[in-house]
């Protein structure tokens, strides 16, 4: 059915769920390393989607190493005010000339910085608040040639490198993920002081598991110290009820626990998020691709934010994996856990890997040898698909962080 | 004997030894991102001595966050040169002033960066092959709060964080490290055409391991591309010859394999990294705190180089994890594999973790619980001895990258 | 009468107005220099007016030395486009902190930059077209120190410097400030097309005036090679027509003399400035404070605009002089050509300056020695309001460059 | 004999000798302005050298930007230190890539301004206590086409320009460079403690000569006030003796008159420049080509430092007549005072000029029209000439500031 490398095998230990302390870390949209992880990834769409508009085809570029400086402010109750920039240096690479066709990439990544503030960050002005600075150099002269080779259909790895996907989240996972998640969705749409930097921590002992959450309020919506405790009491109240949904395990829920309203100690900004004030950021450092920093699993260093969907191997394994692990456990029944790993090879086409691996643990009654034909079926199947990631990413319907 | 939170448990499925398949991975010396991460650690030890020496102790600052952009270059059999020069934004926090004491933060950055340069990088010329830029603005105002109370010997957590060490290394993981130090170190002293941009990724597939090795030429040292190549098969050589060293398993050692000589293309460099020409780099992308990427075991996202030794409570807890776990294999008959993970609770004192949790694999005969104590009574004493890895981490004693 | 140091004395020469050879130039409000000079003041009126607002009187600063690097674009008949943003990097000092406020100067000079921009830049989209980065030191102790002496209504000199004023303008001059002036005005609001960057020479020999001009041709604005003729003859025939109005001396009118049509080689931009390809500027560079450049003139080096425009000497003394020379001629009959010069002493204060010297040309039959009593007293009366020029400049009711 | 268009005419008043009161300034070598100014043109010549090395040639470029942001430092008896650096920012056009050859133009400006740092300024540490940063664009394709007519003996000019020169220097003027030229000469090779930031300030009124010096002293060579003191009187003396040697005038010598050391307020640096604490600089502010800030003479705004000398017709024929002026006064017997001025014409051959304007004050019984004759002869010959400036330039031989 297929010659590429496949490997299905028992889970090395016991799924996560059933280990006895588990350990995942979410930082949020406006944490200062996913400000970038966001900046580098909507500059990389909307670079990818000008590459095709103009020349029809993704160039060579790849924007994943944006680094944020801290500015400082004064946040006040009632509205204080940024007193220092912050300062986003977006770099990376990007090709501006092609066949005689000139790239503005880097006023095309200024726009998309400009757009990703205005639409996620209400209370950060662009221009005033944050300078955009911009370095994008020409790649090596190697990678493009690798990258020119157009007349093939799926491109060749441009690195020895691997990705890594898990499913399902386990309850803490989730609690985490959704924590942030609703926090700066439906909530924060309600309760506008409740900034975009959140952070989300979930610990997991046996069967309790503490979240730990840090919320940025914006001192514009919140008048005295009163309001800012209704703030906080209201974020507690809307974690604990979103918790309860997920699990049966106890769940206690802390938020903002560094305050001291005594010291008039608190975590109070002016922008809603940390940027403002002495917490620097840059691609890479944060969540991994599936928005979860998640020490018991295996996990990729490779900075999924910002890489060029086309032809970089570690973000397209990162997120294929991903997406294998959850359609196998989605599409084959008896599934408890699933880890795929996907190993590239420098220089060969990226639909095969050199070794594709599962890792899996099953229900009671399950062999692995029961269910290993139809996971590498999928495997093989999503393999040959791989360019779909890539238009996927293109369309913004993936996210990296 | 302890209140401390210890617990320890057997490993939660092979270890990594007997896994069928194991991937590692180290970026040396040159690679950008260690580039980045040596600066930021050496302008972090540099720091934290002359507050000593200005003022006592060591105030509050971070310098984890220093981006490269990659220059241009044109290398040439021979020597070549720098086009466009490298540029290096050391960022991050910085106290500079303390009762009335100026402290030149920024210049004493600098020194550190261009002493590093000069020590490590002997084909850069500082200040023109690369520029060094400084941006270290004041931290935040609570988290100085945190960090002044001098009268109490064990710092407080400045955050909910978590550090992880394991030992024994495995043979791939030995393989890879050796082989990025002993080419970086000794080999390069005689063989000065190997440059510092090493990158090794061993891949092990049950008793087969492949190293693959990309080194950065430096032109000025080979005339030609018989040179060149001579060059190559010295690595090719030398690596395989230490890999013997290491283990019994087949062992395939790959060098420069996106090399094609047919077209030119090869890794040539002026300056021995690849950050001349295209490769970008940040702090805390590359290597963990054992100086590997090891995606078959827990890691720990946090960056280690640059941060604060004294109260950076993930820089401590991932030093002291791989500490502890060093400790208990040498000093414990019967582990297979220990790993120890110590998770924070910001707030308290960080010798005091919110849990410190061994998990252990054993020879066959021993149980955990045999050894159990042993292993307490070590954590608890290395946890009572935490300050000791702020004093080596700023005497330089302990990599972090 | 007074005691001030006042000196009347004829000119050391024929009046401008009827020496053999003159010239004069005017670089418009687009001119990359003057683009400089035009945010310098306006972050200087800006950053004066908070500090009114906020401490209830101007603290140090002098905003007086911005650069700009000019990007590279590609414009092209009917909409081009910035290819490489310009950057704007806004230095000099002020104060951030005073008595226990802060006061948020970066911040505040970049809303400036980007009103400055939005108002007089319709084609230069801010953050995306033009990078603005600042850099905003705080002064040295010592001249905060003279700052700070608030009980005494006159400011002291803060250095040993003159302005120079002149009075009236020679035909040759107002031909060209009205030029400029006019086709920034309400010529550029019916023509759309004709770019902010409009730089103006004029040279008279004898009773023979050749107006250069260099117009910025937007490229929205022009549909082909016709309509782009069609600008520039229209420039051509407006400019001499206003030129009618000034004199009666054969002026000749030259308008983008470097065009080339065969070579396709023509003043075309996207954004109405060539500082979008490759003409860097910075403060102090282009036009002197009464709006032009003047060789047959003495002039002052120090750049007006920026200045603190309380105690900085140089600007002062340029703008009142000026106006002393204004005030000259037209409140004292007789006076051809009137030149005030004004030399401070450090350390004094400003109303009293080391030498106030006025040289004059006077009609026939009018000698100095009748009209020096009322010069002087106009001279030794504006002086004792030299503040009144503080307050102007702050409303921005003055023109600096 | 030519048909080059040169008018020799009478002064227009009297010689600045005679005038009554007269106003002279020099901004020293260590001056924030002069820093930038000799930086940029020691660059230009760096360029210029490695582009005839390399191609030929000098290619297009203008190295005229430089941009100084002043640092901050504690300076203290004995010895202090730069607190936070001084960045310098090197901007302009250059030319990177030449018929197949790329110039290293960055690399080659960075290592053109740390030797010019080195060699002129000792207590200046390269990279640490200064940041050199570049940005170098491309020029517009225009200018690059007008200059690489390589076929013509004789460049066109670029712009529509003028260029201004005087000879000889009154006795006001030849004090006020002397002193800074041997200041920061033989004066300071043996009294180090006197830095190279002075700044001279003459003034004439009628027989008396005020000349003020401001002299940043270099703390690591004064002990105490005492010896501040002593560097104080040293200067004093020194320039009170020559000034003797050109003038019989009364002359009156201020040094460091802001001074105040009841308030410990003194001119004391670490670096012997400004810059380290608060005075920002740029290129082109400050002395104009013959060294000196001359109101009383007719001047040119042109920046001469950093500019090409093969086609930049400011430069060029500011130099040029600088140059003609003094040759014509050595030369002609009977001249007691020289301006020369050049107006070019954009397109045209630069030894065309569309004028050449020689302004003579004469000897009495000397008419111009007995020596208009020879002064045409001479600037008819210099203007043939007119390459050689070119080559002066280049080889360091003609200083621009």
């Amino acid at each position: 059915m297929t010659d590429r490398n496949i490997r299905v095998e028992p889970v090395v230990g016991r799924a996560v769920e059933a280990q006895d302390v588990e350990i995942v870390e979410r930082k949020g949209l406006g944490h200062p390393d996913s400000l970038c992880d966001g900046i580098a990834e909507h500059v990389s769409q909307a670079l990818a989607r000008e590459y095709i508009d103009r020349v029809g085809k993704v160039l060579h570029y790849n924007t994943d190493e944006t680094q944020l400086v801290a500015g400082s402010s004064a946040p006040e109750f009632g509205g204080g005010e940024v007193v220092d920039p912050i300062y986003l240096l977006i770099t990376g690479r990007a090709t501006k000339e092609y066949e005689g066709t000139k790239i503005p990439a880097e006023t095309i990544a200024l726009r998309a910085a400009r757009e990703y503030i205005h639409e996620q960050f209400p209370f950060i002005e662009y221009g005033v608040d944050i300078i955009a600075d911009v370095k994008l150099g020409e790649g090596s002269g190697d990678l493009q040639e690798v990258f020119g080779e157009d007349g093939k259909q799926i491109p060749m790895s441009n690195d020895t490198s691997f990705g890594v996907g898990h499913a399902p989240l386990t309850e803490t996972e989730r609690i985490v993920l959704e924590t942030e998640r609703q926090l700066n969705g439906r909530y924060s749409d309600d309760n506008p002081a409740v900034g975009q930097d959140i952070k989300v921590m979930g610990k997991r002992e046996s069967d309790t598991i503490d979240v730990t959450v840090a919320v940025a309020v914006v001192d514009s919506y919140v008048a005295d110290i009163d309001e800012y405790d209704e703030t906080i009491d209201g974020v507690q109240t809307f974690v604990e009820t979103l918790a309860a949904d997920y699990t049966d395990r106890d769940v206690r829920v802390h938020v903002n626990t560094a305050d001291n309203y005594e010291e008039d100690s608190i975590y109070l900004t002016t922008t809603g998020t940390s940027a403002e004030q002495g917490d620097d950021g840059s691609v890479g450092r944060g969540n991994r691709a599936n928005g979860l920093i998640t020490p018991n699993r295996s996990m990729s260093m490779e900075a999924t934010s910002g890489k060029n969907p086309v032809n970089h191997i570690g973000k397209i394994y990162n997120l294929l994996s991903t997406e294998i692990a959850r359609t196998v456990v989605a599409e084959v029944d008896g599934i408890l856990e699933a880890r795929i790993r996907l190993l590239s090879q420098i220089g060969q086409p990226i639909d095969r890997p050199h070794v594709a691996d599962a890792s899996l643990a099953t229900d009671d009654g399950i062999e692995v040898g029961d269910i290993e034909d139809d996971v590498t079926a999928i495997i093989d199947s999503e393999l040959e698909n791989v360019t779909a990631i890539t238009e996927r990413v293109i369309a913004g319907e993936l996210t990296t962080f």
